[in-house]
């Protein structure tokens, strides 16, 4: 989950201050039109790992946004006034109005998750915090509320840094207490509430944006540019859906003719403008997960024969002992097209008891499929206790193929993180070992790839246009890549990345990362890991 | 919450066999609509009290129904098969397919609710299970499918009752098994356990309707009017987001006054049928809580002075007790208009201290509150500790005259239900006494009032415009009262009716069920019921 802000993400002087200005007015003219509209508060809520700079963040934004429509909130220890009423009174009582925006440097997820790393709370409590924050904040949205929560991550060596920077100089030193060497003590754990609660509040309403925090310069252009741009798409919507409202009523009222004109001339100009806040934020020419790969990998063909023969001896016998204990298994590959998906499973399946493996190719859906809820035909298709199921291509179209083609609605994809995490955390729940495999070529070697494909008679069928066309928007998918690997590569469901350009180092790699999963798996008592 | 179901809602066998065959039209013709348009399945899930008539209501539904495009579960032990895989996956498997109807026996409520009423599973894990169903039903609606859930409601008699009939008649002695007496044993936490599951999984996308079920021919013949309204008023629902869609879809591309035209033609046809679904289901006539108030309670001048002053000198000890350990209460009234909420709120205030508790009217929301979420003018009055507050209205304006007026729309004030339900969850958890006053006067009683407002100079000014057109909407209202009794009417939080046609003994109701509701949460130990 954290993978994609541990990359260095960061922004040289230059840039920074070539870049600020703009955002500057970018932030005060949304901040002016939200104002105008005042049909909706907007609530941007910071959290994240100490010294990743929520703080810093938040005083550069409330230099760039006009003090006057903004309120910025954090919260100490209750006080008596607060401990009198339920806990959720001083966050009621904050609430920016319609209008306006609240900056929240701390909020109602503090104390849940210190509770839970400090005190050691029990899971069910944290559980129930969450539960109650997911019900305050859909109640908010559900009213109109604008809600961006942004989660300022540092890796713990770099955490260590930074305060080591900081008491090495004599006139900051201060700002390193006791407390924050205790909290980072404490960063495993922190990190692993941090995980479950990105992972249960980051809903199609208000979901979460990790942001790295290694450089002041990226993380505080990075969150200004997409509180603007947040704003302005959810003025359009909001309008839009306003407009439309207005055309019934006034259509069952008397004037039908002029309230569609009405109508068409603000959805004409909504559409126009909701395109334009679609445009990516300032994330342009930074790394990604993908981008971080070693690419460089490779495997000469002795060693290739060599490991692969002891993977594959391997994977069988904890194959064997996987059915004998009832464990079942389940792997899924992504990758780009061209990436050796295919070759990859066949090393797997050589290596398998035929009778206790299916391997479910995922193309466009059976009409029985299609008269069902997208994740209808995956439910089908789980293994039985001991069995192994490979979907070469899975779950995550709906976030992939189908975000970036537009045959999901950009609500319909952001919901799906959320119902994602939750369908892959009964399965493992119930003790089935997951595997999810994103298998990654360069644009360079796919390109070669296609041109071998195209000039090879017996591989040719394999090219189709379709090809081409998806390698059109190969940034969009690598931007979609990204996020997928950021909300859903969690501890209970990690994504394995897989440098392809090396077909023989690819599928050493994924039978590796199998047998390391199984064996695991297995010293733990066979029925994977309960809660 | 189950007061509106322990009424004694009945059908004549006449009125029956009036009712049924216009039924079976309705029915056969919503199934044939719902298949045309094969957009989105339907879920119709049973649960309820052994005896009410679950098993008998399905039966007769499969009968007016076209068995073709109808599937009907119930779920048992699960099998192997089914244990290898995840809890839900049986439940996956069984989904009806778009344009269909899926009738549900038994669901994905029975296990959870069994485990908890018969084998004591702790309240945490009971939580989680709802937790996931509420998941669950939010993924599939938002995938479009209609999901009605009737609760089908004997009070204990009535279930003692239909067992010994049952017993006592040779041929169907059979029916009744020791199982069922286990059960019938346990009906206080059955029923403790059924409030929390229609609570907690009662949402806007998929709430709960509570059904009698004493007499077969009333609830199998409410059972499917309110499904064949339902589906006819989701795929109006349904059919108009498609067209709105599609109009912005086709703007977008070309030809913008046609694809308007268009709109503008469903939408009308559509307004039109979604008020037609709008009609009363086939309850007319029958009970409401209020009709079965005792409305000729009275009492005589004497008494009452006597009653008054006991009940206030019993309140003024309990309200400084409740002081002193820092007990806080929250009264709320909620009545007819020239109910006497007034009157009877002085009552209560007379016996209080001046400095520790305060009286909010609830008009028109000002302008800051206008600003905010409509729950949040409430959240800023709560009570300190030790303090009492008390409402005249309240957050139930927006499931009453909201709703009735149509200020809010139907999305927005069934979605309420559960929002105050949380919300008063949390005060009562917090430690708050919570009082619920409905003062209910007959619409003959108020009339009686009004003209006497008119005739009375110092009362004239009472008397608005409003009140008059108020109890135009009368139906309207008991309606509206009579689901929110239904719907938030809970053992944390119950309602009071009060029979205030005598004023006299109205007041003192108000006053001795306060008495009573201090002196139980002072016994308990002063900080109100914790989980």
């Amino acid at each position: 989950m954290f993978e994609t802000a541990e990359l260095g993400h960061k922004l040289s002087r230059r840039e920074y201050k070539q870049r600020v200005p703009a955002l500057r007015t970018e932030l005060l003219e949304a901040q002016r039109r939200l104002l105008t509209d005042a049909s909706f508060p907007t609530l941007v809520i910071f959290a994240g790992v100490d010294g990743a700079g929520k703080g810093e963040i938040v005083n550069l934004l409330s230099g760039w946004l006009d003090p006057r429509w903004l309120v910025t909130r954090a919260y100490d220890e209750p006080s008596e006034e607060e401990r009198e009423r339920p806990e959720f009174w001083r966050y009621w009582r904050d609430l920016p109005p319609k209008g306006q925006i609240g900056l929240f440097l701390s909020s109602w997820y503090s104390s849940p998750v210190l509770r839970r790393v400090i005190d050691d709370a029990p899971l069910a409590d944290f559980d129930e915090q969450l539960d109650r924050i997911v019900a305050f904040e859909q109640g908010l949205a559900d009213d109109g509320a604008l809600i961006l929560k942004f989660w300022l991550h540092l890796d713990k060596a770099s955490q260590k840094r930074h305060f080591n920077q900081l008491e090495n100089d004599p006139e900051l030193s201060w700002r390193v207490t006791e407390t924050d060497w205790k909290h980072w003590r404490l960063y495993d754990r922190f990190i692993a509430a941090a995980e479950r609660t990105l992972r249960k509040t980051s809903t199609g309403h208000a979901p979460w944006k990790i942001v790295e925090g290694v450089d002041l310069g990226y993380s505080s252009t990075q969150v200004g540019t997409l509180i603007s741009a947040a704003i302005d798409k959810h003025l359009a919507r909001t309008r839009r859906r306003r407009a439309v409202v207005q055309a019934h009523r006034e259509a069952d009222a008397a004037d039908l003719a002029a309230a569609q004109a009405a109508e068409a001339a603000v959805m004409q100009t909504e559409d126009a403008e909701s395109d334009a806040a679609e445009a990516p934020p300032a994330s342009v020419g930074q790394p990604t997960v993908l981008s971080r790969l070693d690419m460089t990998r490779s495997l000469g063909k002795k060693a290739y024969t060599q490991q692969l023969n002891r993977y594959q001896g391997r994977l069988n016998q904890l194959h064997r002992e996987a059915r004998a204990r009832k464990l079942s298994t389940l792997l899924l590959f992504e990758g780009w097209d061209a990436a050796g998906k295919g070759g990859a499973i066949r090393r797997v399946t050589a290596a398998l008891d035929a009778r206790s493996y299916r391997v479910i190719p995922i193309a466009a859906p059976t009409d029985e499929e299609r008269a069902q809820h997208y994740l209808w035909r995956f439910w089908r298709h789980l293994p039985r206790a001991g069995r192994t199921t490979i979907f070469d291509r899975s779950w995550y179209g709906r976030v992939l193929v189908e975000r970036v083609e537009g045959f999901a609605t950009e609500m319909e994809w952001m919901r799906a993180y959320a119902e994602i995490n939750d369908f892959e955390e009964q399965l493992v729940e119930h003790g089935c070992v997951l595997l999810k495999y994103w298998v990654h070529i360069t644009a360079h070697e796919q390109l070669e790839r296609f041109r071998l494909r195209e000039k090879t008679p017996h591989k040719s069928w394999k090219l189709t246009d379709e090809d081409w066309r998806n390698r059109e928007r190969w940034d969009a998918y690598e931007q979609a890549v990204n996020d997928m690997v950021e909300r859903t590569s969690t501890r209970v469901a990690p994504w394995t990345l897989i440098a392809g350009n090396d077909k023989r180092h690819g599928r050493v790699a994924v039978l590796k990362a199998l047998c390391e999963r199984l064996e695991a798996a297995l010293d733990q008592g066979g029925k994977g890991r309960k809660k």
